[in-house]
């Protein structure tokens, strides 16, 4: 099977973000902030807005499952406090289940969490632990930079985030490294904040030893893995200059890239650069890049097109597309051979 | 010939960062800066820090001339007031004009800017007027974060950086787009600083139109441009979306990449990916990355055996390692041929 690791609900039906803006009102003038259940979706209109859209495009593509969570330029941690994040975390993450409810086997969820500028990690836990446990969701997205472009947290490898390691550890579940809208008019959100934190993750993985803390912790870089593999002499020398163990040692027992790079040069190069066990199918479809390519006549985010025709085994590829996936989402993994699917 | 076009003074004598440490002291003190003739450096105290390291690789590798400017590194705009900035910078530009004096044939200025962060580009002007004038600079490295790491000043397409770009066009000199040392905690300077401003610059200037405004503005975009050309179907993709022309007419008539991708990997997916005309040969030895790499047995930044192996015509390795850098670089090609180098 075909699993895409990294997909998000951008077609959401357009009363979420009615609601979201009648949250962000609220928190600007100090009043009230409207209540969950005055957002009201029905499960035809989930079917219709994935049914159409991404379904009808993994079908298209022979993708057959999808890791799905909140729209990740919408998360936006930076507006408002803690009670706005917690608020608007838990009706994405609810749409995301109940996604994965009407269509059990095309998607499984991934959490966004309640994250907020200068408000202890821990306080994300109780999120996470509903979508865990209650939602079934097999992984949670992590944003390294709540301020949006600003950066104001500490790194990665930093005491500060050790509460959602310990419970990343516990359950078992991966997270994938990914910001949100930048609110610095230095980094366009998609063109350069994400790939430019995806870069940055990597880098202060590789200056640390976060792993000796956590040798079962598991992260997924997205996009790529953002500059890391276009540079990765420059990084195993600088790890070689900073006294480290070979990068394969040191970060690839725990650090993932997934295939959100939508051209084949680019693909070529990672599957050539980077361990096969560390590549995970991915193309953020519906995404950042919705069109089609007049190069190929296909869509950019077809990256299953250039995972087809990159120079790798049928043995590599089926790891990419599944082996890799279900080895790096324990639940994932669980799940599907709770229905058969071995 | 073989020309760098990005190599920084990483060896000057240690009398330079001593004095830099006093300065800073200063400031912090509320004191009287040291004087410029403070700083006593001797013409062999030059050619020994650079015969023995700079020039002694150049030799081993074939480099024929590099184009020279202060250690990117060491500029740290962040620090001080504008008059921090200007007094270090004229130190800095002086001893690379020193430099290009005791070793005309191997060496040829470019520019450090004494910014500042929340001051008028203008007040750069003087200075760089001097380099190109006084000192037959080539070009400007130009900050395009000169907090170190927070971001505060406005994108590379807002009018703020138009009185710099007026004088690049006036003088016909490319600018180097190369951020300085970080001082937020989140980005290391050489692993994702660098890399993360290299992409971020390429995607203001995608998102902009500023070569509407400057037709014959020239910038070069070092570190291989960041993480553009891995993700170069990303970056189609983008300008499509916001209905841009195409990349190539957009802006590879004004931006340029250089070669410091330290893997051949990066070098074959550079070439292959960037139209030859855009990619420059350099290798900012030596800089971030000083090591031999095990897998080679020759060093990371050796950028040069990684062109030899590219698949190029001997017609596209001049383009790379000569042609495109006269054409880019006007007064380099001005002061070449005056020296009966056509």
């Amino acid at each position: 099977m075909i699993i895409d690791i990294h997909g998000h609900y951008t077609t959401a039906p357009p009363a979420l973000e009615a609601w979201r803006m009648r949250q962000i009102a609220a928190f600007d003038a100090g009043a009230p902030a409207p209540l969950a259940s005055e957002l009201q979706i029905s499960d035809d209109e989930l079917r219709d807005s994935i049914a159409s859209n991404q379904l009808g495009k993994m079908r298209e593509r022979g993708i057959d499952l999808t890791v799905f969570s909140p729209r990740a330029s919408f998360m936006a941690h930076h507006i408002g406090d803690f009670a706005t994040s917690a608020a608007w975390a838990a009706l994405n993450n609810a749409l995301c289940h109940r996604v994965s409810q009407l269509f059990p086997d095309h998607f499984i969820g991934a959490a966004m969490l309640p994250q907020s500028p200068g408000v202890d990690p821990a306080s994300c836990i109780p999120e996470l632990e509903r979508c865990v446990k209650e939602y079934g969701f097999v992984a949670i997205n992590l944003n390294p930079d709540p301020s949006g472009g600003h950066w104001t947290s500490p790194p990665l490898t930093d005491r500060h985030w050790y509460p959602i390691y310990e419970k990343m550890v516990e359950y078992d579940i991966p997270a994938m490294i990914h910001v949100s809208t930048s609110c610095n008019a230095c980094f366009h959100t998609t063109g350069a904040h994400y790939i430019n934190a995806d870069t940055t993750a990597f880098m202060q993985l590789l200056s640390g030893d976060l792993f000796r803390d956590f040798p079962t912790l598991k992260f997924v870089i997205p996009h790529g893995g953002g500059a890391a593999p276009y540079h990765w002499g420059r990084y195993r020398g600088l790890a070689q200059e900073m006294k480290k163990p070979l990068l394969q040692d040191h970060l690839l027992n725990n650090v993932f890239f997934d295939t959100c790079v939508y051209h084949q040069p680019g693909i070529d190069l990672l599957t050539r650069v980077i361990p096969v066990d560390n590549v995970l199918f991915a193309s953020e479809m519906i995404g950042a890049v919705r069109g089609i390519d007049p190069e190929t006549g296909h869509h950019y985010d077809d990256t299953r097109r250039y995972i087809d025709a990159a120079h790798l085994t049928p043995e590599q590829r089926h790891q990419i597309y599944e082996g890799n996936a279900r080895r790096v989402y324990p639940r994932l993994d669980a799940a599907l051979s709770s229905r058969g699917l071995t």
